[in-house]
C-alpha cells in the first residue's frame, strides 16, 4: 500500500476495503482503552506490602518520630533513596508528598512569583516570560505553564532528545525564555533517551540564557527500564558541575510508577541555593510532608538492589504489552510511509506520528470502533498539534490480548484515515 | 502583691526576693518546652493501628482502587468523615493531603492570582488587598498573607470571638479587605469559642464587604474537647444559607491533631461554586490526593461515634496538662492584676496577657531559666505585638510534672518582669 503512487481508482478501492474492515470491527462492539499512563492493578499489587510494613515502628533511622509534625525536606532514608535514583548527593534533594507534579507546579510558581534567589530573581519582574517545550511532550507540564500565564514555544523532539541546535538558537535570541521542560529518559511520549551530547549541551544552556533560566528535568522514568542493559542517561548534575551551572537544573521524580501511583513519594534534586530558595517559600505552605509514608517506602525499597529487583517485576508485566504495540505497528506500517514511531525500551508510552492531518481522524475512527485513544493534540501546548500527526499510545492498563485487539483496530483506522486524506487532497 | 499601690521600697524588696527565687530556679538547670502545639507521643500512639489497617483491601466502598491515580477531591468515605466533622453536606467538601495549611495557602493563592469565580474575581486585579486578622492569632495564617503580599489589619479577640463591632466597621469602610482569618472553636491561642451571635454576624459580612470577600474558617479544633458537654460552635454554613452568603465562607480542618500529626488527612468545606473554582486550578497542581491514607483514616474512624470515643482518649491525656497550667495561673495571679487569660475547655493552647511591655522580658527570663516559650509577638502579624503582652502556652508535649515545673518558673518570671517594669516606669 503506497499511497503516493496509487491511482485514484486504487485509492477508492482501498477505501472501500478498509471501510469494510472497519465496519466489521465496529460490529464487535469493543470497549478498549489505550489512554491512561498509569500502572495496572497487577503492577500495583507488587507494592501491597507498604500498608503495615512499619509493624508499629514509626522511628526513622535517626530517631525521628515520623508520626509528628516537622521536617520540611523529608527524612534521611527517603533522601538517600531519592539521591540514589537521581544520582546526586543527599544534600541536593528534598522529599515531598505524593505528587511530583505538585513539586513542579510549586517550583514554577515560586520561581515566577517570588524568585528562587530572592525577590529580584522572580520571573514576573521581567514581564511575560516563556518556556521552551519539546514536542510532542507531557500535557501536564504544559498545563502548569498555561495556568501560570507563561507562554510556551515549541521545539521538535529528535531521537536524541530536543533539537539542540534550535534550542540554543532560540535561547540565545530570546531572553524571555526562562524555562524548559524535559523528560530525559523514556520521554513522554516518544520514549527516547536523551543522548550524552544532548545532556552535555543542556548543562551549558545557562551560559547563553536568561540569568534565572531553569531546566525542569522531569526524570519520571529514571528506573523504568524494560530491557536488560538499558540505555544510560548521562548525569545532568555532573555535567552542570563541570560547567559551573548547577543552579540551572531542577530535577524531579517520584515513586508513582514504582509503588502505588496515587500514594507514592515525590522528590526533587537541585543545588543547595535552589533548595534554600524553594524551602523558604515552601515553609509558608506546609509544616512538612507525610514522613510516615516516606518511611514505608524506605522500608519497602531499602536500596538500589531492592529497587532494581522490584522494577524487573514491573518490566515483566509491561513488556508484553509494549511488544504487542510495537509488533503490530511494525507488521502494519513498516515500509508503508503511513506512520513513524520510536521503539522505546522503557517508560509508559509509544508515540505514533500519522501522515500530516490524520491524527484527529484516527482518534475519532478508533473511538467510534470502541477504542479510546488519548485525544490528538494532547501532547502539544494548548492541545494543538499544528500538523495533526501525533498520537500517544499507553498500553499498560489493558491486558495483552486487549492491547493486541486495540492495535488491530488502530491499524485499520490509520490506513482508512490516510487513504481518505489522500482522496480528499 | 499589688504593684499599683506599692511604694518604691516595696517594689525594690519584691524585686530582690523574686530575683533570689529566679536564681534558685536557674540553678536547677531545667530544660522544659512549652512552645509546641503538637500532640505528645502518647497521643500519637492512639492511632498506631493506621499502618496496616487496610489488611490488603485497597478498595474504597464504591469500588475505587485507591492505590491508583485520580479523584481530585477525595474518596467518598473521607468526604463523609469531613462532612460529619464540619456539619455540612458531602457535596460541599474536598479532601486533600496531609496539611490543611497547604489547602489554606492554595485557597488564598488561587483566590488572589486566578480568582475562585473566574479571572475577574482574582483579588490581584484590585491592587493591594488586605486580610482582617483577629489577634492574638495563629502565626502560620499570618505567614500565608505575608508570603503572598497581602496586607494584614488586626482586630482584637474578645471572649466571644473577634470584636464584631470593629470587624463590621472596618469591612464597611475598606473594600480592600478581601479576607478574614478565623479559628472559631478553641481559638489559637486564646481558646475561646465564637459565640452564636458572632457566628451569625460573620455569616452576614458578605452583605457589606468586597464582592469577593472570603472568611477563612480554620476549624482546626472542631472535635478537640476536653470536657463533657463541651460548648457547641454554631454552624456557619447553616447561618450562611439563611443569609444567602454561602460563597463567603471557606472552612478547613484536618486529622492532624486527631491521628498522626504529620500524616493525617486535611479537608475543606465550601459552596459548590467555590469548590469548582478551587478544583479548576488544583487540577493543574496535582493528579489527586493520597487516597490510600484517606481510606486508612476512614477505616480507623468510620463514624462520629468512633471519632468521639477516640477524642475522649486524647482529652484524658491533655486535660491534666491544661489543669496544671490553669491551676498554676490561678494560684499565682488571681486578683493580682499581673495577667489575664481565658480558661479554654478544648484545643491546644492557653494564652496569657502580661502587663503591657512585659511579654518579651518574660520569655527571655524563662528561656534563661531553661523554659522555652513561644517567642513573644508570634501571635501577631509580622511577629509584632504592639503592646508586648501576649504569650502562648502549649502544654501538650511535656509530662504533667514538667508542665507544673515550667509553670512555677513562668510565675516567677512574670512577677519579676512586672516588678522590674514598674520600677523602670
Amino acid at each position: 500500500m503506497n499511497l503516493d503512487q496509487a491511482t485514484p481508482e486504487q485509492l477508492q478501492q482501498w477505501e472501500a476495503e478498509l471501510a469494510n474492515q472497519y465496519q466489521s470491527l465496529q460490529d464487535q462492539s469493543l470497549n478498549l482503552d489505550l489512554t491512561r499512563g498509569k500502572p495496572s492493578a497487577e503492577q500495583l499489587n507488587l507494592s501491597d506490602a507498604l500498608d503495615g510494613i512499619l509493624d508499629g515502628d514509626y522511628r526513622a533511622a535517626d530517631g525521628t518520630d515520623v508520626r509528628n509534625y516537622g521536617g520540611l525536606d523529608g527524612i534521611q532514608e527517603a533522601k538517600q533513596f531519592a539521591a540514589d535514583v537521581l544520582q546526586v548527593n543527599t544534600s541536593e534533594v528534598l522529599v515531598g508528598g505524593n505528587s511530583s507534579l505538585t513539586l513542579m507546579f510549586q517550583t514554577v510558581l515560586f520561581a515566577h512569583e517570588f524568585g528562587l534567589q530572592g525577590a529580584d530573581s522572580a520571573w514576573k519582574t521581567q514581564g511575560k516570560v516563556k518556556f521552551l517545550c519539546p514536542v510532542p511532550g507531557y500535557d501536564r507540564h504544559f498545563t502548569v505553564c498555561e495556568q501560570l500565564g507563561i507562554d510556551m514555544v515549541t521545539v521538535p523532539m529528535l531521537s536524541t532528545g530536543p533539537d539542540m541546535d534550535q534550542v540554543e538558537a532560540m535561547i540565545k535570541a530570546d531572553p524571555q525564555i526562562v524555562g524548559m521542560w524535559c523528560v530525559p529518559k523514556y520521554s513522554n511520549p516518544t520514549g527516547v533517551v536523551y543522548s550524552d551530547e544532548t545532556v552535555e549541551r543542556i548543562a551549558q544552556l545557562a551560559n547563553i540564557a536568561n540569568p534565572y533560566f531553569r531546566v525542569f528535568w522531569d526524570n519520571a522514568y529514571a528506573v523504568h527500564d524494560l530491557v536488560e542493559n538499558p540505555p544510560e542517561l548521562a548525569n545532568i548534575m555532573d555535567a552542570c558541575r563541570k560547567h559551573n551551572t548547577e543552579d540551572s537544573v531542577l530535577q524531579f521524580a517520584s515513586t508513582s510508577k514504582i509503588t502505588h501511583a496515587g500514594s507514592g513519594v515525590c522528590f526533587m534534586a537541585a543545588s543547595p541555593a535552589n533548595l534554600a530558595g524553594f524551602q523558604q517559600v515552601l515553609a509558608s505552605c506546609t509544616i512538612g510532608p507525610d514522613k510516615v509514608n516516606q518511611l514505608r517506602h524506605a522500608r519497602l525499597l531499602p536500596d538500589m538492589t531492592a529497587l532494581r529487583a522490584h522494577m524487573k517485576k514491573h518490566a515483566a508485566i509491561i513488556q508484553p504489552r509494549f511488544n504487542s504495540v510495537l509488533e503490530n505497528l511494525s507488521s502494519a506500517f513498516d515500509g508503508t510511509g503511513l506512520g513513524t514511531w520510536e521503539t522505546p525500551v522503557g517508560g509508559y508510552f509509544i508515540s505514533f506520528d500519522t501522515l500530516p492531518g490524520c491524527a484527529q481522524a484516527v482518534v475519532k475512527l478508533a473511538a467510534d470502533a470502541g477504542v479510546k485513544l488519548t485525544p490528538a493534540g494532547a501532547t502539544f501546548p494548548y492541545g494543538k498539534d499544528p500538523q495533526d500527526r501525533n498520537i500517544r499510545l499507553a498500553p499498560t492498563v489493558p491486558t495483552v490480548e486487549e492491547v493486541d485487539q486495540a492495535m488491530k483496530v488502530f491499524e485499520v483506522c490509520v490506513k482508512l484515515a490516510s487513504v481518505r486524506s489522500k482522496l480528499a487532497a
